[in-house]
């Protein structure tokens, strides 16, 4: 929740979207007769909304960010919408490989994308009907969300799966699977793909993410390769994927810091000029990140961010420290 | 740190013995000239000391164990060390594949023995030398781990790694490295077979024991595998056996509860009468383990300990439950 103002305004978290790991059984029980697909994206998650008259942008945690609020109304045109609407939040994905928080690629998409999921009122948090939802973005041109569909809840598990394991192939991450009305929570369910890509940036840091990114990934794969009834050869692909997901990543970063490195991560921003950059990595530096302007040249700026118990931990034990 | 009695007798803790990660480096920086190496055995730690003239034996954290208080002078005479030696402690594994806490098959033990690697003092924990502990030992003929031998300490790194591969593949855990005079902490290092073996058992039983067995033996494994300098196939080799490590027994057990069992593990010890296996059941859950009688025949006795989070929580996954 954030509050603003001379007149106080609030705009509510995004509220977090719980995981089913046995799709069979949970969609019977969370959903009634039918539900809607969506495609969950990998990225991260902003909210958009009109505070004392101006588009602002939100990351998780509630926090105004400068480069967000830049870069959203440049890649689609709100103020129309926010003319209409402006009690509304606009719930999204900022995605592609040129954002300073999770990159991923997808060919649609590029350099840097904005894909929205929810439009929500908001002091109350209620979000539209996906129907409505749907036809207002069409109606303002605004960027969606892949819709997969409305499908009968006794065959949604198997089209699914079907749609995940596609997706996964494609190396995208997964699916929210919605309530038509939006009046029960959405679930999400994602690809082993996903999982293992996760897995990997944890253990390319691994004293930073290792420990609290691992478990969860793990057990999604278990559930995931159980309900699908996987035979031995299936089983044993995930688990060989799974281990180098663990240890390549982790040698090539011991090696890495063996030859005098940082473990660090090079975030690529389009920005006005050399000040924007600056700002932005002190943005980075308030959300408790070691993070500094590397280069900057043509509206291209590199920010180094700095994974430090990787870095410090690694090198201790390359010196000889007990662990 | 235990304070008993009458007159108040203080037994110390056993020292956790730390870690290396990187061999070559840490045995440079942390010993002098020389090193001892012992093995180190994969079975529970155990003090046994003199306690108002009875021998008593304590398990980790200062417990006094009945079983192993019961067990241990009927598997090595005590009596006439003690008599020598009443201000000695005898810090030990108690290993074989019929214990309540440990059990790993070593064929030159079979169901329960008793290997001794340190002899302290009991109110200054002050360690013998490794020469007068080995003298000691074999005079009142008591049963000592391997002791592998002196060996300098430029050519140790080299020495210790032939030794973990060789006590690996005979699924053997690792050694102890330690100053002949013990005037300097031990330090431990395990074999790869040691760390798959600890995250099998850890993801039979994910939700009790995964999350915090996972990480550190992963680490141990990452840094084994760039100190061996190993070649792409053997990275492979051991990413493949981690991830085998973590999916195989999570799908089985998986599997277990959805055909209704619990996630047990069965214990069998050898006691005298059914009463002996009640009150070591109820030692038991006084430390907070589920643990009930399962059964009782000619003096074997079968503890069955439940698991009680990976049942309940992999049982509510399966009927839906969201994560």
């Amino acid at each position: 929740m954030i509050c603003f103002g001379d007149k106080i305004e609030i705009i509510r978290g995004f509220p977090k979207i719980r995981r089913t790991l046995m799709l069979s059984p949970s969609l019977k029980l969370h959903f009634s007769r039918e539900v809607v697909v969506e495609e969950k994206m990998n990225g991260y998650n902003v909210r958009i909304a009109l505070v004392n008259k101006k588009i602002i942008a939100f990351t998780r945690g509630g926090y105004i960010c400068p480069y967000t609020t830049k870069r959203a109304p440049e890649i689609m045109e709100m103020t129309e919408f926010f003319t209409d609407h402006p009690d509304q939040v606009i719930c999204g994905e900022m995605v592609g490989t040129e954002n300073p928080y999770v990159t991923h690629h997808y060919r649609e998409i590029g350099k840097l994308g904005f894909r929205i999921f929810d439009l929500r009122e908001k002091a109350s948090n209620k979000p539209m009907s996906i129907k409505d939802k749907i036809e207002t973005l069409e109606f303002y041109g605004l960027p969606q969300v892949k819709f997969f569909g409305t499908i009968d809840v006794d065959e949604a598990p198997e089209r699914i799966f079907q749609l995940v394991i596609e997706l996964g192939m494609d190396d995208r991450e997964g699916v929210v699977i919605k309530d038509p009305e939006m009046e029960i929570d959405p679930l999400k369910y994602t690809s082993s793909q996903a999982h293992n890509g996760e897995i990997q940036y944890a253990f390319t840091y691994p004293f930073d993410f290792g420990r609290s990114f691992f478990f969860s990934r793990v057990i999604r794969e278990g559930f995931q390769a159980y309900e699908l009834n996987e035979s031995e050869d299936e089983i044993r692909k995930r688990a060989h994927t799974i281990g180098e997901s663990i240890i390549y990543p982790m040698i090539k970063m011991i090696k890495h810091v063996a030859d005098d490195n940082l473990a660090s991560e090079d975030i690529v921003l389009h920005v006005d000029n050399l000040k924007e950059a600056e700002d932005f990595a002190r943005h980075l530096r308030d959300l408790g990140v070691v993070a500094t302007v590397h280069s900057y040249e043509d509206g291209k700026a590199i920010i180094r961010r700095v994974h430090q118990s990787t870095t410090d931990r690694i090198s201790n034990f390359l010196r000889g420290g007990l662990y």
